[in-house]
């Protein structure tokens, strides 16, 4: 392909609707920053008549979005209908194999199949770009596959949910808890009516997979992500991680040690004068740690209409261009499966917040029981006395396995004191 | 070019050095991301014998920089010797002449001489790569030129000058004065003996001018830059500032608007929540506005041996995986001049601080001069009395126009009871 891009769409919703409205509103520009024109050549959805705010009058129609996959005059797929499986695999899946490029914001899709589906793309020459797939607007697939090609990573990490955010960021704000607060962005349209992809990390560790195996040039590995949401925490936390310097963030971390690859999600205390603590909303960032580039952190809006559909552009604009890499930075026949670090292996700070009685003795047992596991107490937090009742603990570690801290946890809950399973939130070094 | 990358590195400077280890250091992934062997073949620099921490002994050596641009055994040269003009300009045009690639951190010799080495680069159909040459280690031309490329922007802009961030936020910090934190970074290696070009703006204003030309296919116009530099900003102002919500930071600014091109690098007092203001010490950042993607924010080390050096390799390796690009993003051939808006015309807020003596009537008659020019206050803060002493009057006016406001200071600093000439600073919408 040299000097006319001819789009499929599959799927208008809209960040679909946002894709054929810079095509239509940018088509000149484009063209010049392109060396191509750009043009849609037929488009797919739900519904043919919906009223979206754009004409697509001028698009063929396929009832059928895997027709596009094989229209003589489409040579580039963008697949924005979603899903892991169904149709949108079966679009990608044939497009490749019919000589299409593929664009796609699909990121359960590429956390699960990427590597079977860039081999085919990789078999065949063509481009599978996802750009969007991961923090929306920001170019962190980019930056890291070619931005940051000189370096090795220690730790690449990031805010990769914005309903995550959005609802951390009200919590803090407002004071409000969890249920309370989800359900306002339930209504605001920041959440959806189901929550449970977004808030329980899920999407986040979509995200992470994809993000993950740019950065360490291994296969896509979701199954090997440690995965917790929001759900558990609660006012309580972020009002004594704020007194303690802190936020509380749910981050996506992949890093890589002594032990092999290590990736999660989960909330964290993050220190707040990071840059990611300052990173409020529906804003995504990512983090990436080079080794001779040290940190860099890409921030912006991911997801939304305009930001997701500008990535969906910037991988269009490279294939118009000819720049068409391996899916994941290096060709799928020289990744290399990597040991996963298991999470008992963990080794970091935690908070954690204990309910207890208060009697005499009490912190002296608690302190006894960190000590045999060697754990050793950064700071320890116990505001106002109530002799006999059940009252707040809050305590910070140094870093140590978190084997040791599950067994800290275990014991600590087992004491005649303890009105509660000790509530912990890892803590992440940010120097 | 296909599979083997030879280079020869002009200038063994912290940059070249750096560029030298990741090659030796990274070599097996940078083979495996690019899909090619990169290798060093030659390499110059003033003193061949100087020891700089790397064996360069398998390297061909040049006496004279030029050699390398004439060598059949170098497709990329890479300049690093720095300067407008002189051997590092001589070096890049050979190279270009003779069908080598380059890849270059030279700001000066980009921002002067751009468009016709870029005109150069691609009748020959080569890359003439620069990523290094701004905001160090953050990949912000590949950000601009390809993940954003769907994207109109309305305004570009950034803490480009590491020095003048440190020495800015220093002064914040400690509440010294420029000279004293000027002299403490000469002493640290943080400016140089001869700080003019960092402190003056210069330096900033090189980046800025080819920022604009990548987000807005203008050809480079240095010269059409305003820029004011640091030595100005006084530790009260920067004390004043603080108490209104805002921090001062050195700002490279590109922005259009229905009178053209607007290029500015001043000092500027942005609202302490917004990102850019939270970016300290040495640190870069970069803000695109996109008018899909919204406010993108891309942060690293603007400067040192191993941020430059990956901005660098990560040039190489797009050329190793031949990804060709225009120079600015478009064709020179397409490039367009746009009209410079002139700074009388720019619109926007300023803090203006006056040092007044402290009689019955002033403010009246100070509010009456910017009432003449249309000119409203936004707020003014008089602290302390000190009948008919010198006092602080600090205002912070509405949106105006730049001719209005000098306007302004040109009475004010007329009336009798003026002290000195008012100092004003702008400030920049971020909402």
């Amino acid at each position: 392909m040299t000097n006319e891009v001819k789009i499929g769409i599959a799927g208008l919703g809209n960040v679909g609707v946002g894709v054929v409205k810079i095509l239509q509103q940018q088509s000149e520009l484009l063209s010049r920053r392109s060396g191509a024109t750009l043009s849609i050549s037929a488009v797919s959805a739900r519904s043919r008549h919906t009223d979206r705010g754009i004409d697509i009058g001028a698009y063929e129609w396929c009832d059928d979005a895997i027709d596009l996959a094989r229209r003589d005059d489409v040579n580039v797929v963008v697949e924005l209908i979603g899903g892991e499986d169904g149709p949108a695999r079966a679009l990608v899946e044939t497009a490749l194999a019919n000589g299409k490029h593929v664009v796609t914001a699909n990121k359960a899709l590429i956390a699960r199949h990427g590597e079977a589906l860039a081999g085919l793309a990789e078999k065949n020459g063509l481009a599978l770009n996802y750009e969007a797939a991961v923090a929306g607007g920001i170019p962190i697939i980019k930056a890291l596959r070619e931005g940051l090609a000189g370096n090795q990573f220690s730790r690449v990490y990031g805010i990769l949910n914005g309903t995550c955010n959005y609802i951390l960021t009200t919590m803090e704000e407002s004071g409000r808890d969890f249920a309370d607060v989800l359900a306002e962005a339930q209504q605001l349209g920041y959440a959806e009516a189901d929550p449970a992809f977004d808030v329980d990390g899920v999407d986040a560790a979509h995200k992470l997979a994809i993000l993950t195996s740019v950065a360490y040039g291994c296969p896509v590995d979701f199954d090997a992500i440690h995965v917790e949401g929001i759900r558990e925490i609660s006012a309580i936390d972020i009002a004594y991680a704020a007194k303690l310097g802190y936020r509380i963030k749910l981050l996506g971390i992949a890093s890589k040690g002594e032990n092999g690859i290590e990736q999660r999600v989960h909330p964290c205390l993050v220190p707040e004068k990071t840059p990611i603590a300052k990173v409020d909303g529906v804003f995504n960032a990512v983090v990436a740690d080079g080794d001779f580039v040290d940190r860099t952190v890409f921030e912006g809006r991911g997801a939304g209409e305009g930001p997701t559909a500008s990535a969906v552009l910037a991988d269009i604009v490279d294939i118009a261009r000819g720049t068409i890499l391996p899916t994941f930075s290096i060709p799928v026949a020289d990744m290399r499966k990597q040991p996963t670090a298991s999470m008992a292996d963990h080794f970091g700070a935690y908070y954690m917040r204990l309910n207890v009685l208060d009697v005499a003795g009490v912190i002296a047992e608690i302190s006894a029981i960190l000590r045999d596991e060697k754990v050793s107490i950064e700071s320890l937090l116990q505001q106002g006395r109530k002799p006999g009742e059940a009252v707040p603990v809050v305590l910070i570690t140094h870093e140590c396995r978190e084997a040791s801290m599950m067994r800290v946890s275990d014991a600590i809950e087992a004491l005649a004191v303890t009105q509660e399973r000790p509530r912990l939130i890892r803590m992440e070094n940010f120097e």
